[in-house]
């Protein structure tokens, strides 16, 4: 086995021993980031909460003596070098932002663990052929943070050449009202310089892309097993502003042919679309269908009126183009029907896609005799959730993903990692870099 | 006709020049409980809005010279002394609160058509058979301000002994957090003399209950008359505080068999109230629903959660009590099974009831009888909305309603009534007092 070189007992019990680094991490990072209402952590993209979670990892990477840079949009690199400097080199690593109110591990550890394997190596001596490359990106819960038209993945798309200049401006922070533009440029980054020169990261510099991750569903803890090897990774077509608006009037005194109730409509809307859901699942098609945001307006509306607007988001994702090209549809002609019959108007607004990406298969196999060579269960899994590892799979580069049983999901202050889980896949990330 | 003894030409002139009262009182009443947000008016229940109402039509009638009192509930009694003072009185007016955000003439327009009435009677020198008194009652949008256990109409139940303690501490303003106990004793009331005391008015103290309200739907304004001379009103079953409760999670992740999203419950449940709302219609009966505030919680919920949780009102309406307690069940028992489908709970909440109220069959004919006298072209019109004057119907006092068309709606900012209009109902108010 190509690993063998290199994957000695020493590295293996420093592994053991860097996984208290790992821990000390974890908790800096949710001592730091906590949020002061009491509920999980606040990393906000491009915001206070993502710069701290970054310093935090910086000053870890500085006393591993790594190699510690940034590039343009603010994204984290803290390298170890390899044998052959000239070679392309491994990146991993993950975002450290989280969505408001999120848990501790989302993002983070696949940072940790990166951190954790490189410090692991240093205290082995064990020396790579080539670089390792830690990456902590920014603004990867973009969507749940920035209004208006953006791509989402905001650091590893600017990493890689993806992001487009227009989503700086469109892009809108909704507690702040600030652009994207002025966000990096508070946080100290250079969204100019960004746009004048090349991409900060070739294709061809990279020998792969291999991201440790939390699974975000429940499917590891119902099967029973620590690590899943993930297959590929769901696209998303998204409205992030939706409106239903009908005008507000008396609740008891307007009879139901003159009323023009946005909520009854945006209800109806929303039946309809699960019900499309439930279709294509009836007939074999992968499909989620989320409205995570549904609001009447705060200041109107009140238990006698009825209601004349009211805001909404939607969330379909797939591993499937062509299900998500479906159902984009099926968002505009339900939308254009119901508001006829209903006497209202959607307004769905800016509709943003990120097209499903396939995890390379030779990462995966070797990943797969990883597990089986350091005894770990694994299975082989979908991402229901985007990561930057897609946006790195879109531009050619061979990623794969290890994902980590988790309790409660993610998205939430009740994540649950096991730090023995954890230990496991951060082994198979050191295993890995050592196969070649 | 019984009206001819006193109703003169001088007091038909007199009633013309009080117009100019009316216009005063209701531009004061708008510039002083405007919205300072700019939209409409806003006359809190047992607030800051609806105290200088007060303070408006109290500083009028003393200018009139009516005798001046309030009640430990702090309802407002304006009274012009009649020829018989032992005599059951006439009573008349409305309530001087608002919906947030609510129009300047629902409830105010018909104290100030009292106080209009009362100046041309003291103008014209009219001396009527009886005492007519002017309320202006409390409170009466009470479900549009405070939640927890409460009835509704809280002036005018108050005043006649309707209202319980308890609803003195279930009721709690959404705004300050504060009960309705601590909001009756700030704006300078006397709630323990209030449950201390027998109610402020016993019904054999009344002639009769007459109130003059602008139409809340747009039904005299599509059928082209001014005034409308009320046949009923609605009853209704109201919850003010339903929740739908699921879980937080990952919403690219998570199965739909895993699921459970309070949003797609939610819309489900107002779906299939919907449908029962069209079924009560084809069988003609009558019935009006509304949600009109619905919402996730914005300091958890995300583009990428599936919402955990959110929270509305249900408002039911109708003529029939039969109908009101099949739809009171209903909700129950679609709670029940969609929250079993869909893995969620629904939490109702507490249900408040009013019942039907009839109008006094014999007020209604003397009513359209003015009508006839006057040359105003009226119309009969079921109550959509509820009103003070269902109160005092439950108790025995014969009520009536006289409506004035008004465009647009009420509870909303773009409540128009016509002053021509106005003046025509006005007109037929006083010469309805002048009767018996």
């Amino acid at each position: 086995m190509a690993g063998q070189r290199s994957w000695t007992d020493e590295l293996s019990r420093a592994l053991d021993t860097e996984m208290a680094l790992a821990d000390r991490l974890f908790r800096k990072l949710k001592e730091r980031t906590g949020n002061p209402s009491g509920k999980g952590v606040v990393r906000d993209s491009y915001g206070k909460g993502e710069q701290i979670a970054h310093e935090i990892c910086t000053e870890a990477a500085r006393a591993l003596d790594l190699d510690v840079s940034t590039d343009f949009a603010g994204n984290l690199y803290m390298t170890l070098p390899g044998e052959d400097r000239a070679a392309p080199a491994w990146f991993t690593g993950s975002h450290l932002d989280s969505v408001p109110s999120g848990g501790n591990y989302d993002g983070a550890a696949g940072v940790v663990a990166g951190l954790a394997a490189l410090a692991a190596f240093r205290r082995a001596g064990t020396k790579l052929a080539r670089d390792v490359t830690v990456v902590g990106t920014r603004a990867e819960e973009v969507g749940s943070w920035f209004t208006g038209r953006h791509s989402g993945h905001v650091g590893s798309r600017a990493a890689l050449g993806l992001f487009s200049e227009e989503e700086l401006d469109s892009a809108v922070r909704q507690d702040t009202g600030l652009s994207m533009r002025r966000h990096m440029e508070q946080s100290g980054f250079d969204p100019k310089a960004l746009f004048a020169s090349p991409p900060h990261l070739a294709p061809s510099r990279l020998k792969g892309w291999v991201e440790l991750h939390i699974e975000q569903g429940p499917v590891l803890e119902r099967e029973g097993y620590p690590v899943g090897v993930v297959t590929g990774i769901r696209g998303t077509v998204r409205a992030r502003d939706a409106a239903c608006i009908g005008a507000y009037t008396h609740s008891g005194a307007v009879p139901r042919e003159y009323r023009q109730d946005a909520v009854i409509a945006a209800a109806d809307f929303i039946g309809a679309m699960d019900q499309a859901w439930e279709r294509v699942l009836a007939r074999g098609g992968d499909l989620v269908f989320t409205v995570g945001k549904l609001y009447t307006d705060a200041s109107v509306h009140a238990l006698s009126k009825v209601p004349g607007e009211v805001r909404f988001c939607i969330d379909l994702r797939s591993q499937d183009e062509t299900v998500l090209q479906e159902m984009a549809e099926l968002v505009q002609r339900h939308a254009q029907a119901i508001g006829k019959k209903r006497r209202v108007r959607f307004e769905i607004g800016p509709v943003s896609t990120q097209h499903p990406a396939v995890m390379d298969a030779t990462f995966r196999r070797t990943l797969m005799e990883g597990c089986r060579a350091l005894g770990i269960a694994a299975m082989d899994i979908p991402s229901g959730a985007g990561h930057d590892a897609a946006e790195f799979a879109h531009v050619g580069v061979p990623a794969a993903m290890i994902f980590v049983r988790n309790a409660n999901g993610s998205h939430n202050p009740d994540e649950a990692m096991e730090m023995d889980d954890f230990a496991l896949a951060t082994r198979l990330l050191a295993w890995f870099f050592t196969t070649r």
